[in-house]
């Protein structure tokens, strides 16, 4: 696989931070650890099974792959850290990089189990790509939430598909009416028979302007652009003629190549774009795949202003800590290396903006004191069923999550909770945050310890820490 | 979940063969079965985690998916089938459909293993679609192998990247001159500064002249146009001025959205469309994800040529069993249902052509033998280090691959193969292709009691026996 006697294996190399772009893998496999290292530092560069005749000096020392950190769970398991140098890739063209980084090596049959745990995007890169429009404090500004800096509060209308526009816009009007900031359409709605998207917008923005004029509140409403990009791209000109500001886009299943072209008219318009991540978890979850916070990186580097992240405590996967993690690495500006997470550091220029995350998934209002200390307020809670669920409907649904987030920010007692926040409880329950905090504090707490746990016990061990 | 008491298990209803969209999962979780697919039914399509009160009896009885068959395998295990209804739908809208049937179920953590294993296009589906432009037949005519029908023989140029233009096309024209028909870049080369797309093209095209003048023969060669859709397009067209015919698409990592615009792109203007599927193991391996038949039947429908499959003895995952399946996907109008495979029943309206595969992956030529035994001859297999690598370069390596073809269609023995040949085995061996044989004898004379062995033990057991 090398090239004359020498390996893709070099400790002593020392990473660019200006240029490198460095990911960490977990490897599982039927061969020696080392011997499956190379075989991926091989594939995802420069390299095949084989030794070739073509290779040459140039080829090899500028833009061969470099494990440079190896750690060793068993013989035949680890983690391993590779660079690459940016004269490898194309500049700009994600795709390419990710063909690379993340192409052929799924696919290696001497792996039992390989994890793309993160990746680290040098400068260099993120001088290619424009972040973040809006962002955190630009999403805050737009709501009228810059003083108040309280979670904003979401719903997506239900049923997920078949309502017609007006009824759609009805349910969304009382979910407005009782307390929410933003109303986005399902991932599976997009441009049906039942509901067409342009009359939808069009009922959707009367209902903006009408909750503009009764109650003064400046809510947003993301409409589903999702398909083929010619038709999003003449979506987005549809709402930028009638002179709607928000869109939802389905990142994950969009794919890297529309996406690049349509972040990118998107910042140049100044749309609020808000992400939703479905069939992400294909990739994400099981023995073979990349974590989600390398997803998470890529869409801010290309610009979501918010992202679908999990919640820690509804119906989809991820545990608190985890979750919480997710929030600052589409927040912070600076990550340290964390063995307790088997993250990489990672510095983002200024104008890669803190992306809000979004917590939505089987919420309810019973749920919200808890997410607020998974999340704190630089957040969006999003409640579908855990508002038209509410056994007095949309309205009274929006106004318990509202009270909720009220009452957990200002230490409310149960007895002084409001008629609708009583109900909802009654009906689903709470989790309790006092829980939550002990468990993300024992993370804290422990994090040498845990960070020592992984490295003895591999991949499995981190899942089961993670998910407590 | 359901409505009014109902539910979204319904093992009376009849699926409709025109219009119904079919999946079949393997679900195994934390709960009793039903009570999964029931989650999964809903989620998938009109329903979420509590009863609503915006549902009505028009959304439920029109746009609700149904588990139409259930098969358990333990409590809390088993197979799930689903079907939707195409007023569910966003006519020709894949990324609608995919964000539907395939999105946030994976994320659902009452699962701990969720495998998509087929799906079934309806004809009111295919009718939005092109399919193939030219498929099998068209690239054989394209290539001049109609009458003859031997498998084609493709390289990838190695090393992977790094050659200038001018050695990128000596390899090139070493390798045709060797013997093979088509030439790819490799997944991570696209347009690096070391190797200019259009300066690669340029010297290709001049190779292709020169071919052709020395030997009478049509090779082809796909360049990898791969990247945000917009420089997708002004590569297509830079083609498309300068005469070129071929393109390589990296169909996993481009995702839907632009993909269902350029293939409608290529089909226009009449591009032969070669596509690799860098990235698609990160789904298609592991407890979640999608089985990788689902996506060949979309690339299919949307309309590529040409599709890298797996070679069942090379360096990448699936056993020759399932590889021959995947070929077979590819290639008939017409499959029956087949638990043995975990398949639905597919048939293609005739505008949907077949698609040539591709064998790619840590191929020599000792693998031709086994290769032919589980392709048959409608298929193109590419090495790249098995050719690039033999001991006396790739003019050689080809020549060599060349007469395994030849040596394997004709029963050649051993005593008559050419000395390229013959030089090649003794370096990395052969696979017997009498072994491959009675393996996939084996499997296809004992399909009903593998399918029991299935049946009885679940999606483990299907991954053991699929790839014996």
């Amino acid at each position: 696989m090398g090239y004359g006697g020498y390996s893709y294996i070099d400790e002593e190399y020392e990473v660019d931070p200006e240029g490198d772009l460095v990911t960490l893998f977990w490897v599982e496999g039927r061969e020696k650890l080392e011997r499956m290292a190379e075989g991926l530092a091989a594939e995802s560069s420069v390299g095949t099974w084989t030794q070739v005749s073509t290779m040459n000096t140039y080829v090899w020392e500028n833009l061969r792959a470099r494990v440079f950190r190896i750690h060793r769970v068993s013989e035949t398991s680890g983690f391993v850290w590779i660079a690459y140098p940016f004269e490898h890739f194309e500049e700009g063209n994600l795709l390419q990089i990710l063909a690379s980084v993340r192409g052929n090596v799924f696919g290696m049959k001497e792996f039992t189990s390989l994890r793309m745990l993160d990746i680290s995007l040098p400068p260099k890169l993120q001088r290619l790509f424009r972040g973040p429009r809006h962002g955190v404090d630009g999403i805050r500004r737009r709501v009228g939430t810059e003083s108040e800096r309280r979670p904003h509060l979401g719903t997506i209308v239900k049923p997920k598909v078949g309502l017609n526009p007006r009824e759609f816009a009805g349910v969304a009007y009382e979910a407005y009416m009782g307390g929410v900031d933003f109303v986005k359409d399902d991932e599976n709605l997009v441009d049906q028979r039942f509901c067409p998207f342009s009359l939808r917008v069009q009922e959707m923005m009367e209902v903006l302007d009408r909750v503009k004029d009764e109650t003064g509140r400046r809510v947003m409403y993301s409409p589903n652009v999702t398909g083929p990009l010619s038709t999003v791209m003449k979506r987005i000109e549809f709402l930028e003629d009638i002179g709607h500001d928000t869109v939802m886009l389905d990142v994950y299943m969009m794919g890297m190549s529309a996406l690049m072209d349509v972040l990118n008219t998107l910042h140049e318009t100044g749309f609020y774009v808000h992400a939703h991540r479905a069939g992400y978890a294909a990739e994400a979850r099981g023995e073979f795949g990349v974590e989600f916070r390398v997803f998470a990186k890529l869409w801010r580097l290309l610009g979501v202003d918010q992202l679908h992240t999990g919640t820690g405590v509804g119906k989809m996967e991820g545990g608190p800590a985890l979750i919480a993690h997710y929030a600052e690495v589409l927040r912070r500006q600076e990550m340290e290396e964390d063995m307790a997470l088997l993250s990489l550091p990672q510095r983002w220029l200024e104008h890669i903006k803190p992306v809000m995350p979004v917590a939505s998934g089987g919420l309810n209002p019973g749920h919200v004191a808890a997410l607020l200390e998974i999340f704190g307020p630089d957040v969006v809670i999003q409640a579908g069923g855990g508002i038209h669920g509410h056994p007095r409907g949309t309205r009274a649904g929006a106004a318990a999550m509202r009270q909720a987030v009220d009452a957990a920010m200002n230490g409310t007692p149960p007895e002084e909770w409001g008629e609708e926040l009583r109900e909802a409880v009654e009906r689903w329950g709470t989790v309790d945050p006092a829980e939550v905090r002990r468990r993300l504090t024992f993370i804290r707490e422990n994090a040498d310890t845990i960070a020592d746990a992984i490295l003895r016990g591999g991949y499995s061990t981190a899942m089961r820490l993670w998910n407590v």
